[in-house]
């Protein structure tokens, strides 16, 4: 008999079991990568009967866990502070109210499906499949986010005179500049220890090509930075390259410059249509009444065989749930301020974790001027100013009118200094700096909010950012149940400030329980 | 009386004349840069009233001229040989016939807004305005193209043991590389001459961010290459950066590896939602029976004062049109061979006008492996096997199936052995090459269809592709009239195979005609 090839073997493969059964069996004998995410866990049907879980927090760790739960039979309770599912996945519109400590705004933005302003999360990288794995189950549809945009501008008050400066042209002047150099070096053979004469032009021309040099390596600019002006009916005509010592002054490519090459941040990233809470959305709706909205969490304890929880109803009324589990997906820097009999190690480590006192403000525009004006379709400029960010739409391409988002900060003092201003002084200094970019950016935005994480209750911090060592001690309690108290949360990953953080976490946690109650039953 | 300080002045315009006014206000005393498209030539209503235009061809650049015309009150005839507008912007669906001189082909693919194939232009850059301005015109929805996308994958038959390799550590493996290299010759004072002492420091933290550098100024691999395992509740661990040497005798670099920068493959680029031909659908609305589908020109001949064309209606009639102009937009690789009694000098031109012999196929999958597999959301796979490109869709995530885009060819070598072959040979040359990608590929594709655009009639080719020098020399004639017959298509014009310089020239044509019978008129 003759032995099988690999090539009829996977025809067998397929032919047997489809084309998911042929990726599986290429993946195991090393043809294909083997997924990193291996989906939720497989809970067998109906393998939680009779016994209960509160979870604590409706946000996406909370709904991830319950959801979970539910489908293999558990009694699952949500306790959520607010009276709407998401947590800081939270997509703002017309009439929505931002209450925080000491203010509160209303949404005046107009009606209008692409008329909302995602205050918390608001990109999916690809490889989050966890999350994803949720869109595509529950059929949210999603849209690419443009993250990174050759239109769009960078801006620094101490370079260039302070004038934008396109994104196009600063990255691939950067890359001529460096290319340049780099070919200099080579040819007169500076680098002969690291570049054998043997790769010596074959090194050349990588560089040639990296960074558009002439055939004499010289960096004279080139079309990728952009032009004076455009071919068409004329072949056009380019514009000069920076200065690199003008370059070099400024403070774009500190890490703005390669922003999105990072793991998290590059090509493909994507949103749901219509705001980032189409995925909260669309739990809470297979929850159902499984949510308690307006459940203000007062005391969470330990019991002898179980948890007990001590919550507030809307109206004030106190009330208990005993339960055999908890998944407490509350942020810790909500939850030290919450009553508990924990364990003095989770204590410790609940203290710990320090939160991001991020801010994020968004305008309507009445005209999309960005796209009119610049040509920029969705995208992100950057300034060394306090908003640090514009974010433009990356969706809804010629409307009528837009959200743009107006300032992005996530550096402490900034944010702070945010979150003292009362809401009004706060726009006002975001279009102070915003028309440092779009000079008639004044007269083309309005209705403006603004949110400052570290002052929204339930929230106090936008995302979890633990110092230096910190998580490394204190994960491996985190990851392990304090008695029948299990720990949700972006908080509980090293993709702090990620949905995916949060759904992982919710993962380990479902993991955790079913496998005690296996034990326990079996 | 005090003088008006520039913000005043400008509230006051705002005021008067709206944001638009305050744009263009801004934009002449140099606060913005000035537009670099100005709009479609405007044209005085009712100014073409008793003047009959013929226009040859209902592709972008002839149904642009017709629509402008015909809103100025020219009378407006269309010739189009096809039964469908749009020529070269041609999205193949369901039931759609390709026919080739040799063979004809029908499409297999199952039904769905996202089930098509865009076998002509597939993206518009973002500063495409003239074709983009049709966009907003005519209320064409449209989405990003995803033209670059680190999930993607090299593969060289060459290197790396004829393995794909991540985009993503491609592109930021490149990066450390050069960084590394440059960081030490600058450390080793090699470049003293281009780098003053002043910058050095500077110069290096510059080097070290553009390339994920250790402090040490070494490249160690980075996250913006890659995990071998993706942190989550784990930190991840960092695969191996690729083996410089590797990394130059791969042909990725020639040109791959920095396509995306260029001015017009830079993001953002975006494409119609549900095919290119919804472009050339709303201008066909628009013209309702001023194009007469099915009508061949077999011959295009200046008159006294006008122009006379003949031309074969489905039914093989002969027929003759009569007008007071002509805009031609045949390719020239089709009117070279329509009799005319065109002037030698414009004869010659068009004989120097060589077309590129591009080919593009694609295939159905009934799972959008390369999603669910991979997580490639959009994008393109570059190779340097015959295919050169794999395209994955970029809407419609996570649907049940999807159009990949199988291979896609603008070598003339290698699209004219395509067109040799026979549908299904070139299909079964592109699952081979494909499954070099991947390995599951033929197992998921299926109904694939092959157009190669030599030998598509009416077209002779897929874009014009002027020998050097040729359209310097060529343009002075082309731009202008012969006679009455003007002249527009991609071809004229400095951004051929895109939608835009068939726009532009279009508009020029308009343009031209419309002057001249002012010039009669007045």
């Amino acid at each position: 008999m003759r032995a099988l090839s690999r090539r009829r073997f996977l025809e067998l493969v397929a032919r047997a079991g489809g084309a998911r059964a042929l990726y599986c069996t290429m993946a195991e004998i090393g043809l294909l990568p083997l997924p990193a995410y291996a989906g939720p866990p497989r809970l067998a049907p109906a393998s939680g009967e009779g016994v209960f879980v509160v979870v604590l927090g409706a946000g996406i760790a909370g709904m991830t866990a319950a959801y979970e739960l539910s489908k293999a039979g558990y009694k699952v309770s949500v306790l959520e502070a607010r009276a709407r599912p998401g947590g800081r996945n939270w997509s703002i519109r017309r009439g929505d109210k931002v209450e925080e400590k000491e203010s509160t705004q209303t949404c005046a933005f107009e009606e209008g499906v692409h008329m909302y302003f995602n205050a918390g999360p608001a990109r999916i990288p690809h490889h989050h499949q966890g999350i994803l794995g949720y869109c595509r189950e529950f059929g949210v549809p999603l849209e690419v986010m443009v993250n990174d945009n050759r239109a769009c501008y960078f801006q620094d008050d101490g370079a260039f005179e302070g004038k934008p400066v396109s994104c196009r042209q600063v990255v691939n002047d950067s890359r001529g500049f460096i290319a340049e150099l780099l070919a200099k070096a080579i040819s007169k053979d500076a680098l002969s220890e690291a570049v054998s004469a043997e790769d010596k032009e074959r090194m050349l021309a990588f560089v040639r090509s990296f960074g558009a040099l002439k055939a004499d390596n010289s960096f004279k600019g080139s079309p990728r930075s952009g032009y004076r002006q455009a071919p068409g009916l004329s072949p056009g005509e380019l514009g000069a390259p920076l200065a690199l010592s003008e370059l070099l002054r400024s403070e774009f490519w500190q890490y703005k410059l390669s922003f999105s090459e990072r793991y998290d941040q590059a090509a493909t990233m994507l949103q749901p249509v219509g705001g980032m809470d189409r995925i909260a959305m669309a739990f809470a709706e297979r929850l159902g009444a499984a949510i308690s909205f307006g459940s203000v969490v007062s005391a969470l304890n330990k019991t002898e065989d179980g948890v007990r929880v001590i919550a507030r109803d809307v109206k004030g009324r106190e009330y208990a749930v005993e339960a055999d589990y908890a998944v407490t997906t509350i942020p810790f820097s909500v939850l030290a301020n919450i009553s508990n009999n924990l364990s003095p190690a989770y204590a410790s480590a609940i203290a710990a974790c320090r939160y991001v006192k991020a801010a994020k403000l968004a305008f309507q525009a009445d005209r999309r001027f960005w796209e009119e004006d610049h040509q920029i379709y969705g995208g992100i400029s950057w300034t060394n100013r306090d908003i640090t960010q514009i974010w433009y739409p990356s969706g809804a391409f010629h409307a009528a009118k837009g959200i743009v988002i107006g300032g992005y900060i996530w550096s402490d003092p900034i944010g702070e200094a945010f979150a003292r201003m009362t809401p009004e002084e706060r726009l006002e200094a975001a279009i102070r700096s915003g028309e440092k970019i779009h000079p008639q950016y004044r007269s083309e935005v309005s209705r403006g909010i603004a949110v400052c994480w570290g002052n929204v209750p339930h929230s106090n911090g936008a995302w979890a950012d633990w110092p230096e060592g910190a998580r490394e001690s204190a994960f491996p309690l985190l990851m392990e149940p304090d008695g029948r108290i299990h720990f949700a949360g972006e908080h509980i990953s090293y993709l702090t400030g990620w949905q995916e953080g949060a759904v992982l976490s919710a993962h380990h946690a479902v993991g955790a329980i079913a496998e005690r109650v296996r034990a326990r039953k079996g």
